[in-house]
């Protein structure tokens, strides 16, 4: 807290929590603050936002407000699909992979402002620290990071309204209790974590859900849709071409209807703890099914197990905040030199809570009926080579087992 | 076949064509065959077997009738579930995970009776017919693998039922023309592949389903059970303790009237070509769910992540046929040590289609609500520790972003 | 043998076996062959083999020379050298590097002679045939491809010569009887094998060298060079410019001289036996180092780790012949986006069978000696930082011995 | 420093540095020392750590001098041999396998003398406060670690010495000044590292080597030595059995003789930077190269791709002071089992700083002249088979080929 800072850019959500931290910083660190709210897709007003930095006395100029929708899916959630991450096996880094954009830029508004600091919200026990700063110091080794979190004295929820009361910021009413739980939301996901989740054993209460119907009040009846893909990457719904944001959008509507991502999970985060979180993520669980869908047909099988071998580490690095690191841009070098002919249609069915693939096509398959027909194949595969094709991977195992009777 | 064969064990089902197999075998060889029949919990009577076996003169002391379905459960799907395998992101290994078993048996009572070769019914097209001779050889370096798909001339179903028919091979009604497609079953699942799936664009017929209910006619209502885990392995239903083949049993009847674990897939053969399957495995999926629920919170973060970075591979010598080799025997020695205390109880929810974990304990439970808590934690974690904990993480990325600037 | 040919191109040495080829594949298909001789830098004179095939009745424009020595060390040798591929531990790959681009010819031509074949002289026990025929395969999907050595009669060296004989192709003295052992050479490396290599108990006879002297022959004192690399890539020798097929040259005469790069190796083929060969890669030896010697200053440890993970995988599809396979070709796009910064100057130290980095320097050096000193850093590194930067890291840790104990 | 301490167990090695801390802990925390001298083969006399630390006041049961070569290199060395570790390509980690055993006995002391802190005297820029940490942690979560260096506020020499001659500990004439470099020595190797070695470009003064003489002053002629293997762990050289530690022992005195193991390396420190460090490894470096020859013969191709594929996280996770985490166990457990028939003799030429196998033997080599051979094979291989081998692993080659002409 020592450090003299000048002017810090602060990610504003125009929230309780943020306007506590941005009165925080000018009391504390006597700097001026910069605002920066960006519309991820989580669903609420910004103006807002905007009303209330500017009662806080946040210069005109200094208050940034940023549509970043398209970017966050072009350039972050579809590079992350074509690897088909999933963290520990389930989770779609829903939070994870917006957290390299928003800190993209907070550095990028510190440079056209002059700030030499940038400030964010998120608490010292959990990742979102760790990739705010990682991301940051990657794109300017000389930003200082301000986290209030780990820096001040406001360590009760009563500390933190106090001080907002004594400060003229104003308290909703539904903010004076203790939030029943935590959460965060973008056009991807939106996660939920803390209080009544704590305890694994208990099954998430139903009020968490937002993003989702419960499965069982979807529809009784099924939903057929299709995704266009070209080059690894979706651009259109049901045969009409949409942006990427557009059609991540769409999927979530769909998502929702039918009651599709909810996923209930207990994971490893990087600082060392577990933790267990819900998190829904309607449209993405259905555009991720539909890769791996056009990928099947498309991918050749050395590509498609080299892309499984990577995968683990891809979606660690992203977990842990390295989306800014040189061995996740490598994993994305190969992972994207893979998708030059992952274009083509799948046909996916949407009921109660799935999204199952039950056709794909494209005009560059490599599925072969010739080859793999129980029917006569015309000579296209001669089925002796499959005796030669044996004996020789066999071979070693022979002469282990010769070896060892 | 100009090699001389003196005594063949026939891997026989009963069914027309290891019939017509095992009359080629004593045709075309002149050799004496045993036949081998087992139950892996396919859902057939194998009785008739001996039958059929007797009427084409095999001595009744060469007919073997086993069950191995606690053998298969506890030996096979069990460790492989360990490993939470699952080949191209999605397939259980339902058919894969069988053959090593038949084969072990295979080389077995060729020892005991003498014989000097093995016979299967598998074709040469497919992953089959290595998984068998792979494991055949690794078992017994000198045993003789006759694969009748590969070397006869009966091309045609019209050639092989002529054949039956010149050689007084009962040709069941239903088998005179061609079937639909083409299925394999065991305890873990069903797989159907060929003729009406051979178009990946098309979905499945309903009638190609024979394990699990149409999901939109499965109960309105979801279904809570409970599966208790002991050092990685299933060990009770609903709190009722079950050996491992009568616990997937009783989670198959669960799925198959919830209508879980179809999949629909284009997958990668290790012979080269690409195929389309159907595969129906009610239990395994829920069991697979529910081990990876356990994990959740009884494996430490690098266990759980070496875990997924090895599993791919795992999945993939499974697949190819290499369960009997040092490799997969190496990554089991890991994947085991690993499961020392998977023990707990989880708690799944079973709906239309979908098996999601809700709850988990442990009396090993690695989560720790006092460290995780947004309340306070009585000192259990310093936040201050994460600063550096960041810092010392980010500095490589600083260097590199001073040095690229 | 059946099949009709109507002209092959013949990978063709000029030597007595591809000449015994050249009629045979005369005789038994009664096709025209064209031939193809690459200077690859074997170090033997190539217009002796157009003089041959010219007798042996080719066509003038059928007799391709062609010489591939900077096409070889810079689209295939250095490309592999960005990677630091070794098989098992310890092999350059010379030969295995060295198909992938006569195979491409071989295409090349067969396109342009209207050929619908290929033919290569490497046998039916080795890695080169796979190597050959996958990448022909890959390149021409319709190709035919001719092993003779798999198919004809000449099983034995006195059928060979009196095929010879009978064809009118004249057969050196030296060549009456068995070689001692059999040798691969071009630019980067001589391979031996066979014969008096064959029991690996038995030290490698000196006169199987041919690239390098005995170390104990090389001068008594060291000689000290300097590599310098541009984006990963070696662009000088003692600060002279030079190609990618002269730079290997230089070496080679100094690791020649030195006595460096000698290797005997028990390693394991694709084909599923081990063999014993003794490789000499005397400039590849230092080059390989001085690329690791660059590297360990310029590249990220991110980058640098992700790289040593991929190598063994990488080296294996070398060694398998997959160059053209997509897997090859992500890993290649993921090691070649790190090689951006690769850019620097390297000395090393030859002496007596050793080449040894001795220093290294770069424009863009991630070592920063600010950093790491054990003086005064004007606080560039804050030692307390590792406090919470271990107590992070040993979390999980503590949880576990916390659960165990 | 605030927390109260009762009772410490030091890493005392005897020297100045060491011995301030001690003081230092008696002063700062007003807390019982006590001392644990380690003889881990460092090659110093251990009895005059025991007067010195008399002479500070601690009581004779509180100072504890082990011998730990058998164990150190038994239970530390040899599993990690096993894995053929080397980080970063090179690196033998002669110091990082020492610090989980040091950490061991620490923690064990503790507890046997009631202590419930333990202390170090590693900086705060380096591996081995990590290292230190990470294992006392891991083996007791309560114990309490002080790092004098990341606390005190002697961070000049001339503080130190000054603290020192306060305190009447004895300030040797040739530790006033700076020291060159800074070293680590024990049984497997010792590192320099520091001042004269901090500019990478520099070639490394030869006064800096103690233990191996310059390859240019070694013999003229070179050595031939055996080493005998049981399971994967040397057991004897020149046919005469051995403990561990006395064979490496021995090994050390022929690589010290013939000036092999010499490292000069620049390498990614856990903590973030790059450090260079010079190791001389001379046992370690022969038996490293012995263990590999071994394998090469007794260990089947799929467990030795593997073994390599392992290996750079093996050796990552060591050198990062994870010893004690359940993913380096999951690893070993791994490695291990492939180490059952790893027995036999390797026959290695020592010269000028090369240690090189020329010979392998083993009752369970899986090397087979009979299948190798260029003369007849009598029929253990058909290269027919090699066609139909070729073909289907071609075949996902082709079918790519076809789609993107």
């Amino acid at each position: 807290m020592s450090e003299s800072i000048k002017r810090v850019v602060l990610a504003y959500s125009g929230g309780l929590d943020t306007s506590v931290i941005l009165k925080w910083l000018q009391v504390t660190y006597g700097c001026e603050v910069v605002t920066f709210t960006a519309d991820l897709g989580q669903g609420e007003e910004l103006e807002p936002a905007r009303a209330k930095a500017e009662l806080m006395g946040i210069k005109p100029e200094h208050i940034f407000i940023d549509d970043l929708r398209e970017e966050f899916v072009r350039d972050f959630v579809f590079p992350m699909m074509r690897a088909n991450a999933r963290y520990e096996g389930d989770y779609l880094l829903g939070t994870s992979i917006a957290r390299p954009l928003i800190s993209k830029r907070l550095v990028e508004i510190a440079k056209e402002t002059g700030a030499d600091a940038v400030a964010h919200g998120a608490t010292g026990k959990g990742n979102d620290q760790v990739r705010f700063e990682l991301s940051c110091y990657a794109l300017n080794p000389d930003i200082k990071v301000i986290a209030p979190w780990r820096e001040w004295a406001l360590t009760s929820r009563t500390a933190l309204i106090d001080f907002a009361e004594k400060n003229q910021i104003p308290v909703p009413k539904d903010k004076r209790g203790e939030s029943p739980f935590s959460t965060d939301a973008n056009l991807l996901h939106t996660s939920s974590e803390g209080k009544v989740l704590e305890d694994p054993w208990e099954e998430t209460p139903d009020y968490v859900y937002s993003r989702t119907v419960n499965p069982e009040d979807a529809p009784d009846a099924p939903e057929y849709i299709t995704i266009d893909f070209e080059k690894g990457d979706g651009v259109a719904l049901n045969g009409q071409a949409m942006s990427p944001a557009t059609l991540l959008a769409a999927l979530n509507d769909l998502g929702r209807k039918h009651g599709i991502g909810r996923l209930d999970l207990v994971e490893n985060r990087f600082v060392g703890m577990k933790s267990r979180g819900m998190y829904e993520t309607p449209g993405g669980e259905i555009y991720a099914r539909a890769h791996r869908g056009i990928e099947s047909i498309t991918l050749d099988r050395g590509a498609a197990h080299l892309k499984d071998e990577l995968m683990p580490k891809y979606a660690e690095l992203i977990y842990n905040g390295f989306w800014f690191a040189p061995e996740r841009e490598m994993l994305q070098a190969a992972i994207d030199h893979s998708q030059a002919k992952v274009t083509g249609t799948v046909r996916v069915k949407l009921y109660k809570g799935s999204a199952n693939v039950v056709g794909r096509k494209s005009p560059h398959s490599l599925y072969s009926e010739r080859h793999v027909t129980f029917e006569d194949d015309a000579g296209a595969y001669d089925q002796k080579d499959a005796a030669g094709f044996i004996k020789l991977n066999a071979l070693r195992l022979k002469l282990l087992a010769r070896r060892d009777r």
